[in-house]
């Protein structure tokens, strides 16, 4: 019984640490589909070949976060199998498009780690790279979890990474060939340009979405996730199985079509929160607010950065006056994308 | 919170106008490979590269209903979002087959407006076409909805088009190279030929399937169809998801390949109707009349014209002694199919 | 009426008799993709073309079952749409990989019949063959079934094939090009060789997973399986569907990476039973026991023999004392995959 993984404990994570995570994966117009099957996604960027060409690229790539869902997927049984809470991300950066046909491979370097007070766990923060077969980064993002600890043993010296709130605007990396210059608006589906967002401007995109357990479970295992909450009903003394949080960042990004059309590609992860736990039953819908604006390297492309809130509630809704999220808030996702200036 | 599109309404659609729709679409084996996990899909012609060369066609194209379903979807932001009903459909053709790595597009023009004598809501009837991406039309159909009034407004002038009841058999387009001289009954799965056909013959195709709410939601989202209520258990007060009427459009198809695996090709929608509702939980069963047999351009090639009806019923049982539908029917759908002959 | 397939009875098969079964199916990427969904399969040979290239193949090959589940769907038409029961697989060898774009077929030759004591059913036995789209064989296997007799007539005459209880390691086939020389042990996701297993060593899988109608539906479908028991929620007095045992093999298999990472490829299946039916809301572990290890003729590629139970209880309980299957036990299967020595 000792051959499977029960996965690692906070003992086992040392400063420096680089972990080779298992299982690389091949991405196909299969996972696209099911993609765009699971999530209501609209971004004519990922959905058409002639539009990505008309942008400059040799084809649609695969949509941002099905990136970030097969890299995250592969670091789960080293990083998360024992993890109590999926604590934050930051300077989260897509560095090149995946395409039809790459095959992805994960490295995660511990780059911190703090006891907590009651001994009995602690928070490891990781940097984790996702690289293609031929050994180009694809993403590279920084994730802490709170993992519990297998023993009593001492705790080690506390080490806690620097980490930027916002990834500079500058260090957005545009994807080779990419240009709006003939950009279709009408195909598009919006007419909204970067000049036509305000900062601090609130869009409620409306649209509700209720989530079945066969939608996430799916959705989770197409991503190799396999962290037991996501798929074993007795596993919780409710009964229930927790959502992927990877889920709800897909579900209210896609929803975010319906306002945010022209945000074609996400390029920065700053931050995020998975704020309250969501179940199947749940209906879900989402808004968003401009954070910021910003040019990048090349001209017409510009940046602009959201803010993508997930909720069962209201729109525009967030904390309470205890500085805490509200209940039905289930997401608070900081992102730069791309967007035709 | 402008930005969003709230869909148009009646005042918005004057005869003549062409709408350009949003989020051209790329297709690949991946939305093949899901429309077989949907939908007992088994014909031939669809599911085999080499039974597909066989009938002179380069490789096995999208399912005729791939196609049909992805130009709706892209219909549905600029023509059903405020729709109170799907009336009616008319003279469909298929005039070319989509093959993986094509890109969809569609436009719409409205062909006719009439308000309701309340005021508050009329019908409009649009010819929408879909191209691929050499611009090549794939597709042709008319469609009616009624559509609520933003306002109260003047009537405009009523434009009805005049509609063909039935695609005329010389105007079917046989997909180039189609031929049945090689034609293999026994990969096909039924030995039926057009001649085994008789115009009036009723067929049960006997199987049932119960549909989940997953399930359909999966499906219509994979057309990018955002008619909120297939998605949003809290849009009704009944707290039910409204079924998308060609779910059940493509699982009535699929449950007819037995008796009818011959049927390769649907290539007309002379009409249809959604007769009632249809919503998880319901078991589908389908039915068939043949209401007529016909040659076509090319030699060996029949047509054959169908009545499909699901039901949640029995056989052959379509309306009341009121000319209404029964209440367990809930499509009433008049095709033609290639057949050899 | 007539048209439709009602399926073959008792009488319907006579030894000696090929059945050219119907439908055949090219397998795309997207197949894969579903596959992945649908079952936490993790197995690198199979997820990653970069994996698969480095053990000798051209490209990650269809997972082994894909390649079963597909030649089974072909056969349910003509051999188990009146089965009373599925009774025992056998001589099951995995002759070639099937290939992105490869179209399968499937023929079937009555191995054998005896009818029942009652007079009412009998068992037939099969040899089933799946060829690829140049009549290379792919996979062969024999399966017995109990299926129905339509009047009273005479009995045929007894013939009861001889079947190996196991398949001799020297006929296994390994796949052309295979080797395990720059194996890589890391990327697999555990360190253990063929050499660190035990013959009577029981592994623990740990992981459950609940299932949902949804998804065995989708699954069943995707195999083209159009057994109305897996459907239709009408057709049990209970209202329950009745999983595909298929269904139960994959799940069972997928979860048995975690502590098998290193069984990649399943070459041959020595024989099975569905010992107790599987429906929606059950929660599915696995444990294997090691009946054997073998080498093969590729110098560095062992063969490990492995019984693999799926079962609602506790691993390693699989028979009470009257020598029957526990009720919580769903399957008992015993298969050669190959693993590195």
């Amino acid at each position: 019984m000792t051959k499977t993984n029960a996965g690692r404990f906070f003992e086992d994570y040392a400063v420096g640490d680089v972990i080779t995570h298992a299982v690389p994966r091949t991405i196909s117009g299969g996972e696209r589909a099911l993609y765009h099957a699971l999530y209501p996604a609209r971004t004519a960027l990922y959905s058409s070949d002639a539009f990505a060409q008309n942008c400059g690229l040799t084809a649609a790539p695969m949509d941002d976060l099905i990136a970030f869902h097969t890299v995250f997927g592969k670091t789960v049984p080293d990083v998360s199998l024992n993890a109590i809470a999926n604590l934050g991300y930051a300077e989260g950066r897509w560095l090149a498009p995946v395409w039809e046909g790459d095959t992805l491979t994960a490295t995660s370097e511990v780059i911190g780690v703090k006891q907590n007070s009651n001994g009995k766990s602690g928070v490891v923060w990781v940097r984790t790279e996702g690289r293609n077969q031929n050994g180009i980064a694809v993403l590279s993002y920084v994730r802490w979890v709170m993992v519990r600890k297998r023993g009593d043993g001492a705790a080690p010296l506390t080490v806690i990474p620097e980490l930027s709130k916002v990834v500079d605007p500058a260090d957005l990396v545009i994807p080779t060939g990419l240009n709006f210059t003939e950009y279709d608006f009408a195909l598009a589906g919006e007419p909204h340009r970067l000049g036509d967002y305000a900062v601090g401007e609130i869009i409620d995109h409306v649209d509700g979405v209720t989530i079945e357990e066969a939608e996430h479970m799916i959705a989770t295992r197409l991503w190799q996730n396999t962290a037991k909450v996501h798929f074993d009903a007795t596993n919780r003394p409710d009964g229930k199985r927790l959502m992927y949080g990877g889920h709800v960042i897909s579900l209210a990004r896609a929803l975010s079509f319906n306002g945010l059309a022209n945000a074609q590609m996400i390029v920065a992860l700053n931050g995020g929160a998975h704020a309250n736990p969501c179940f199947a039953g749940d209906t879900v819908r989402a808004w968003s607010e401009v954070l910021d604006v910003a040019e990048t390297s090349v001209p017409g492309v510009g940046a602009i950065r959201l803010r993508l809130v997930a909720t069962k509630g209201a729109a525009g809704a967030l904390k309470g006056e205890d500085g805490k999220y509200l209940p039905d808030v289930l997401l608070d996702l900081d992102y730069w994308a791309l967007m035709p200036v």
